[in-house]
């Protein structure tokens, strides 16, 4: 079976659904509230072992802690402390960088991933991978990048493409969620209306044009327009019954008139 | 013309070159760190115009202009203290809530869109919009979202899916980049090895292979190995040449034993 190695990308049925173990390590920070910041990302997109390289002193009472969020009771506790090489040793792992080598005649920090890239490029790897985050001003050296597996940067505006510490790990730790959230907040969206209830509100629609006096001439036109209208909005069901029940009453009273 | 009102989604050709004019409002936030960290996300990301409502004092010597980065040049000082009421008279509003309402039963949370969702819902669309984030703790309230135009919500874990205001607002930014960011700072990636580089490192692999005296019959499985390997890697011409230097050097070397 050498061609089959653990660690490898498993090219067997079911390979999408294994994810690998993230990770985050975050290298000679300065500022405690970055560290805190990226924990409390890492609890908001379901990660938990955070490494430290050269950490600052984490205060319970300081900034770390202050910024945590609810990250304060399991992952910044939880944090350890660890060299550079511990990393390179045990992981596979991305290093995360705004300045990018321009071509494939630099190696260092070139190719690069976006983080929407390495998601995909990470879907069913099994290894135990970190990404690796560093120092508030000058980030990961060469010297460390090139001991690292693989790059990534995350695109932005080239006028100003540095991203704060916390706030990149944050924008990687969101793009890299299908890995690591096995749920979400976020109720399924299974209740748009049948189409047969919309038909029943442009109908209603239709007699509130005749109810309103609307001139009957201009009414298909009218009526074309609330169709493109609905037909861009998708409305729940609620939205059609409560739109109904009020064009109807609508219709209703300016007959009685 | 009637059918075609301003504000309107254009359903012309090139509707998809325009793109709303995209600001963001931040209300009654406690922490001037916060109006700092939005800032610079702006900044990182292309937008320019910063509305506060309510907002806590910003000493230039402050949190705010510490977190901002080169925000704190132009983002920063040129926001404007605007009133509630301003963003909805002014603006197509899309309020940001990690809460919303479970079902359709409920309109002031429900529906709501991913920021995903929302980049593809408002590309195309030419209307100023502003992008609005509550307070720090319970974030825009039911009246304040009542009265805005659309729900966002940025999935995160089940567990623990209240992300910090900042850091909100720059997944909110990042992920709407496409219709923000004209230019980023990562160079293309076009130099991808030719195919015909490619077989040329495949000759010189099976030729290695011979030359270090790997059994006859186990050289295709090895070839095999090797060519799927790079079939994921998708090498850059560089690597390509790099590798094929090396193995014809080992191959000649190993020869002249």
């Amino acid at each position: 079976m050498s061609d089959d190695e653990p660690g490898r990308r498993p090219n067997a049925d079911g390979a999408g659904d294994r994810s690998p173990e993230l990770s985050v390590a975050v290298v000679d920070a300065e500022t405690p509230g970055n560290v805190g910041t990226i924990a409390r990302a890492m609890k908001n997109f379901g990660l938990a072992d955070l490494y430290l390289v050269d950490p600052p002193e984490l205060d319970p009472e300081g900034e770390a802690y202050g910024f945590a969020g609810a990250a304060r009771e399991d992952v910044l506790p939880g944090a350890r402390e660890v060299s550079f090489d511990f990393l390179v040793e045990q992981f596979h792992t991305v290093g995360f960088t705004a300045v990018t080598n321009e071509d494939a005649t630099k190696h260092v920090r070139y190719p690069f991933a976006t983080p929407a890239e390495l998601a995909e490029d990470l879907r069913g790897v099994d290894a135990a991978t970190c990404l690796v985050f560093g120092r508030e001003r000058v980030g990961l050296t060469n010297h460390e990048l090139a001991r690292l597996d693989q790059v990534a940067s995350i695109p932005a505006s080239d006028d100003y493409p540095v991203l704060n510490l916390g706030q990149a790990a944050t924008v990687a730790l969101y793009e890299l969620r299908e890995l690591t959230v096995e749920e979400t907040q976020l109720p399924e969206r299974t209740d748009r209306a049948e189409e047969r209830a919309i038909e029943g509100l442009h109908d209603q629609f239709a007699d509130f044009l005749e109810a309103v006096g609307h001139p009957e001439e201009k009414r298909p036109k009218a009526g074309r327009l609330w169709r493109r209208l609905l037909g861009r909005a998708h409305p729940t069901g609620r939205e059609v019954r409560t739109l109904r029940g009020v064009f109807r009453k609508a219709s209703q009273r300016l007959r009685e008139e």
